[in-house]
């Protein structure tokens, strides 16, 4: 294993370290494992995401003005302790209640529930969204149903987007659903990520073989099949998106790096998506390519697509000012 | 050699005609590989630069409002012809002159300066800078003297920022030259990048060994050093760039990945970089952690440090907005 650590028991509190000396809007708690912004709006309904680590810039990588409030990172892989979220959720609650922001996967599930049930009985109100985009597959290695995987970035953009604007829990919550509702994804692996504590590859995958449908963990997806064209994939991967919701009006479009793919490939799989939705008759009018929700150093890509609406787009355009999203202050 | 590739001599193009999808406030003449604001803006100095395409987001994706005015991607690691650069400097040219950003291989100097000799044998004022920020070796498989690396980004934004305001040619290629006399670089891959037209990596580096002083295509750095820590690795680059010019003062720090290497080591290195900096008694008052300069799929980081001053710093401060690097608009 060959990675730029101090030790595999230390990633992500190194990382953390670093996160906090970069960006001096963040208060890191490095202790518990908790990123908040430095500055709380009072009033203002309060994000909350977290999952395992791995997947950077998500979650910790989208705190700041428009997007959450506050991100929980667990160890590689690993879902946050209810002790984590419990701190991040009453950091966040400026009196106008939290939104947790959820991926389907069961321990997430289980520690987030288990928080808002506590915070609950302290008196602070809490709504969930689950987000669960990823059409690969039904049920897998760490989840019951779809996996959670790039529309999450997606979710807590708009609704980011959306308290800032002062409107109460359950218009943001509801506004998270319908982006949720509304986006699906499907990816594909190239390589294997490597886990630093178990210091060799998850999974096994020939030279000519690439895995369609995988998760961000490296969970297997639907199928291998041989090492194709950036077309072909990008294809399969589409086919599969259009299959589960038509793809149709305004879209917006994330073709998302696993961690290990350079951007000059990412840009070449946008050009056959864009390729791809032109000619089933809908429109990309906003796009992100770039390594957003990654899974350590695996080569591949997913592509997520939102179907969007006039107030969509314009949460999504709406200021935003993060270390992993920044437009427009 | 497992790439999200059509073709190997499509690579480029495919890219860029992403780049043109994903981008609408992008021109891209793709037949002759210029990209340009789609607007631009009359009487202002024009930014012109270029090289070798495998190092995304630069130079192509630092075009837009408060960097570049054009650039001109070549094939894979390899420069630009004279034509690309002359359709690209006629076309920043808004009356006001165009400045050349060169990295110091000799291909792109000998081919920018070929253009800037017909542009201005045809009216248009061009001045150059040339980048050559890498302490790690004098001279190299493609360089005479230093090759210019991470402090490109630091001269395209600063000098990019200048030009907004309207300043003359000569201020702008000025704080272009201050910038890059007052940038210095340092790399290490832990794996070789690879060429799509080649098929197999660059080099071989053994399971256990690191490259320190690692060129941009993979050019032979200073020594081989068995794999060590993020701590000891970001040392050794450190040291190099503070035995050239010393720390002190306010620093911008660059801690870039090569392509292939996930955000959270490249969060590790940056908190070394950081404790390294503060032995010394310097402050970095700003910072970037990211993939911005690459070298394809290479793992590895490398560190560019630019002392600042206050003008330097309001500069970099502006408002930027193009594909690789945003803020403020």
């Amino acid at each position: 294993m060959k990675k730029l650590i101090n030790a595999p028991d230390a990633v992500v509190r190194d990382a953390l370290r670093g996160l906090a000396l970069a960006h001096p809007g963040l208060a890191v708690d490095l202790e518990n494992q908790v990123v908040t912004r430095a500055a709380l709006t009072p009033g203002k309904v309060g994000l909350v995401s977290g999952g395992g680590s791995g997947h950077e810039p998500l979650h910790a990588g989208f705190v700041g003005y428009g997007m959450l409030d506050a991100a929980c990172p667990g160890e590689i892989f690993t879902s946050p302790v209810p002790d984590q979220l419990i701190e991040a959720t009453k950091a966040a609650d400026q009196g106008a209640g939290v939104l947790h922001i959820v991926k389907n996967y069961t321990g997430d599930v289980l520690n987030f529930e288990m928080a808002a049930e506590l915070c609950a009985e302290e008196g602070i109100e809490v709504a969930s969204v689950l987000v669960d985009d990823d059409v690969a597959v039904e049920d897998s290695l760490y989840t019951a149903g779809r996996r959670g995987t790039g529309a999450t970035l997606f979710v807590e953009k708009i609704a980011g987007a959306l308290a800032e604007t002062g409107a109460p829990l359950a218009k943001v919550a509801a506004v998270a659903e319908l982006v949720g509702a509304r986006s699906r994804s499907f990816g594909v692996a190239l390589t294997s990520c490597t886990v630093p504590a178990a210091g060799k590859p998850t999974f096994d995958l020939p030279e000519d073989q690439v895995e369609v449908g995988i998760g961000i963990h490296g969970e297997p997806g639907r199928r291998r099949v041989p090492l194709a064209s950036a077309r072909e994939l990008a294809e399969v991967a589409m086919d599969a998106v259009h299959g589960d919701l038509p793809l149709e009006g305004e879209l917006l479009v994330l073709v998302n790096g696993m961690g290990g793919t350079p951007l000059i490939e990412l840009y070449g799989v946008f050009a056959e998506v864009a390729a791809y939705v032109k000619g089933k008759g809908a429109t990309i009018t906003r796009s992100l390519v770039g390594n957003y929700v990654t899974s350590l150093d695996m080569q591949g890509f997913s592509v997520t697509v939102c179907r969007l609406d006039d107030d969509l787009t314009r949460l999504w355009d709406a200021p935003v000012s993060t270390p992993g999203l920044r437009w427009g202050r």
